[in-house]
C-alpha cells in the first residue's frame, strides 16, 4: 500500500551554492514542500542582503516546484535593529562553534560573549538552531556541549532552541527537560555507528560531523523517533561534497542524502511497524514548533525497490549502490 | 646527546611478501637487531615449509644487515607433532580472531574449540601471541575481549601469552593481573587518538587496527610504557599498504611505522624526562619475556631534526611530513 506524505520537510539541509546548488537542490525540491537551508556558505550567510541573494539563487534552482526555502542567519552578533529586519525572511539564526565543521571558521569562539545577541533572539521570539558540539575527543563532543544547552535554556527560558542533528542518548534524555527545546534528526544517524564507518575498511563515502556513534545511541536515536516523540524533527544534514574532496587523502565530512531521505525513512519506519508515526517526524512536528504553514504539497511513496545510484553528477549518494524498499513516485529532477 | 640502544627489536612487524617486502624490510633491517614477523599473508604462514618459505624470503631480502626475523606461525588446530617439529624455528603461534583485520579470514571463528591446540602450546613452552578483539562495536572491541584473555590465562597458567597492539587503559590493567601475560605497544596507538583519525577531516593515513582509542585510553599506555612496565614490549605493527589501498573508497587499516619509530620513540622518552626506560621497553624486556639472545647490534640515536618523506616508494609512512627531533645514525636503506 501506498504512504502520503502531507508536506514533508527536511529541516536541515545544505544546499550549497552555484554549480553543487543546482545539482542537489532539484533533489530536496522534487520530495519536499520545503527545507531548511543552512548558512554555512564560504562566505557566510551573515546579513539580509546575504538572506535574500542566497534565497534568490534557490529560487532559481528550484523554479516553480513548489519547495519553500526557511532560510537561516549565520550566527554573529547582531544588533536588535539587524535582527528585527530580516525576522520575517528568516526562520531562525544558526549557530557554529567556530572550526567545528564545514566552512565553521566564522562561528562562535566564546560563548561568554554571546548572551547579548541570544537575549537578543529570545525578544523577538527568533528560533536558534545550534551545532552542538565541543572541540573536545570526537565521541564526547555532542555530550559535553549539554552544558551549554542547559545554559541556553535555563537562561532563555523563552527561546525556541533547536538542537541540531543529534546523535546521542544523552541528548535524547536533555530534550526531555526543556519543553521549549526541539531536536533534528538525520537520516544516517538512524541508520549508521562508528562501526559503519571505521570498523571494517574506512568507509570515507560515509564520514560524518557529528561523526556516528556507539549502537546504544542509534538505538536511543530510533527508539524516541519511532516512538513519535513529538519534539524530534526530521533533518537530513544532507550536505554533498564532490568526489575529489570525499576521495582525497584529508577527506571531507558530509553525507549526500536528499535523494534517498524519504524512501529510506519509509523503509524504516514500516519495518518497525511505526509508519503511523512517520508524518509527525517528517512534517507535523516541524510545523508546530516553529509554528510555519509550508505550500501544501502530498508526496507519495510506493513500497517499489530501487537501486540507488553509485553517482549523481559528481556526488556519491547515502547509500550508493544499495537497495531501498520504497520508492518516491517521480522522486528525481528530470536529467538523471 | 645522542642514545646508544643495544639490540633493539620489534616485536611486532608486517614484512608482507614479494615487492613490498623487498621495500619495507630493509627499514627495519636498517634500524633493529630483530623482529616479530607476523604470518597472516595472502596464504597464512600456518606450516614448517611456509615458516621456512618465508624466513629465506626475509634473509633473502634484508641480507648481511644482522637483522634476526623471528617467525610466528599462524594459529590453527596443530597436533603434537607438528608443533614439535616447528617449535624451534617459531618465537610463537599468533592468533587471529577470523576476518577482524587485514587477511585474517583463516583465523579462530569458534573460541571454544581451540583448548586442544592452546594446551599443546602451553605443554611445549611456545609463546601465544593474540590479536584480542572481538568482533563488536569498533570502540570495544579489545575490551570485550578481555574475557578471552582472561580464560586463557587462567586455564592455561604456564602459558606465556602476549596480547598485541594493546590500546585502552582496561588491557593495562589486565596486565597487571597476570605475570606470565606481555603485551605489545605500538608507536601509533602511544601518539594518536581517534580524534586524530575522524575529529578533523578524515586521515586514512592513520587509519589503523585496533583503531585508537581515546585521550584517557592512550594516557594510560603512555603512562605505563614510560614508567618502564617490565611486562610492555615495543611492537610497530608497521603494516605498510600501497597508495591505491590507502586512498581508495574503503581504505584498508594499517600503518607504516618502521623507518620512524626508533626517532619517534626516542623523542617521547626524552621529552617525557624517561630515557632511561627506552631500553627496556625496546629490547630488555621482550629478551626477558621470549628468552631470546638476538644477534648484538648497537643503533645510535642523535638529536637532529629530520622531516619524515611523504612516501617511500608508493606507501605513505606514519608521521609523513613531519619532523622528528631525532634521528637513527643511517637510518635508511641505501635507495633512499
Amino acid at each position: 500500500m501506498d504512504l502520503l506524505l502531507d508536506t514533508p520537510l527536511d529541516m536541515h539541509l545544505h544546499l550549497r551554492e552555484g554549480e553543487m546548488l543546482g545539482l542537489v537542490a532539484p533533489f530536496s525540491a522534487a520530495q519536499f514542500a520545503g527545507g531548511v537551508v543552512m548558512p554555512n556558505l564560504v562566505q557566510p550567510v551573515d546579513s539580509l542582503e546575504r538572506v535574500r541573494a542566497y534565497r534568490a539563487a534557490i529560487a532559481a534552482t528550484c523554479g516553480t516546484t513548489g519547495f519553500a526555502p526557511y532560510m537561516t542567519l549565520f550566527f554573529r552578533d547582531y544588533t536588535s535593529q539587524d535582527l528585527a529586519e530580516v525576522k520575517d525572511e528568516i526562520i531562525g539564526v544558526k549557530l557554529y562553534p567556530a572550526g567545528i565543521t564545514t566552512q565553521s571558521e566564522a562561528g562562535v569562539r566564546d560563548f561568554d560573549r554571546i548572551g547579548a545577541t541570544v537575549a537578543l533572539l529570545e525578544e523577538l521570539d527568533i528560533p536558534l538552531l545550534v551545532h552542538g558540539e565541543t572541540g573536545g575527543f570526537v565521541m564526547e563532543r555532542e555530550q559535553e556541549f549539554l552544558k551549554v544547552y542547559q545554559w541556553l535554556a535555563e537562561t532563555f527560558p523563552r527561546l525556541r532552541l533547536v538542537m541540531e542533528h543529534i546523535t546521542t542518548a544523552a541528548a535524547i534524555e536533555f530534550l526531555d527537560r526543556f519543553d521549549q527545546v526541539a531536536a533534528t534528526v538525520t537520516l544516517h544517524h538512524l541508520l549508521i555507528t562508528l562501526d559503519d564507518i571505521a570498523g571494517g575498511l574506512l568507509r570515507q563515502d560515509i564520514f560524518c560531523k557529528p561523526i556516528a556513534k556507539t549502537p546504544r545511541d542509534r538505538d536511543a536515536l530510533r527508539q524516541a523517533v519511532l516512538a513519535g516523540h513529538p519534539r524530534l524533527m526530521f533533518g537530513s544534514d544532507s550536505a554533498p561534497h564532490p568526489r575529489h574532496k570525499k576521495e582525497r587523502l584529508g577527506c571531507a565530512a558530509g553525507v549526500f542524502s536528499a535523494p534517498v531521505a524519504l524512501p529510506a525513512l519509509a523503509e524504516l519506519f514500516v519495518e518497525a511497524g511505526c509508519a503511523e508515526h512517520l508524518p509527525a517526524f517528517v512534517s507535523a512536528n516541524a510545523r508546530s514548533f516553529y509554528r510555519i504553514e509550508p505550500p501544501a504539497k502530498t508526496v507519495r511513496l510506493e513500497p517499489i525497490a530501487w537501486r540507488v545510484p553509485d553517482r549523481y553528477g559528481e556526488v556519491t549518494p547515502f547509500l550508493a549502490g544499495k537497495t531501498i524498499g520504497w520508492g518516491v513516485k517521480a522522486p528525481h529532477p528530470s536529467q538523471f
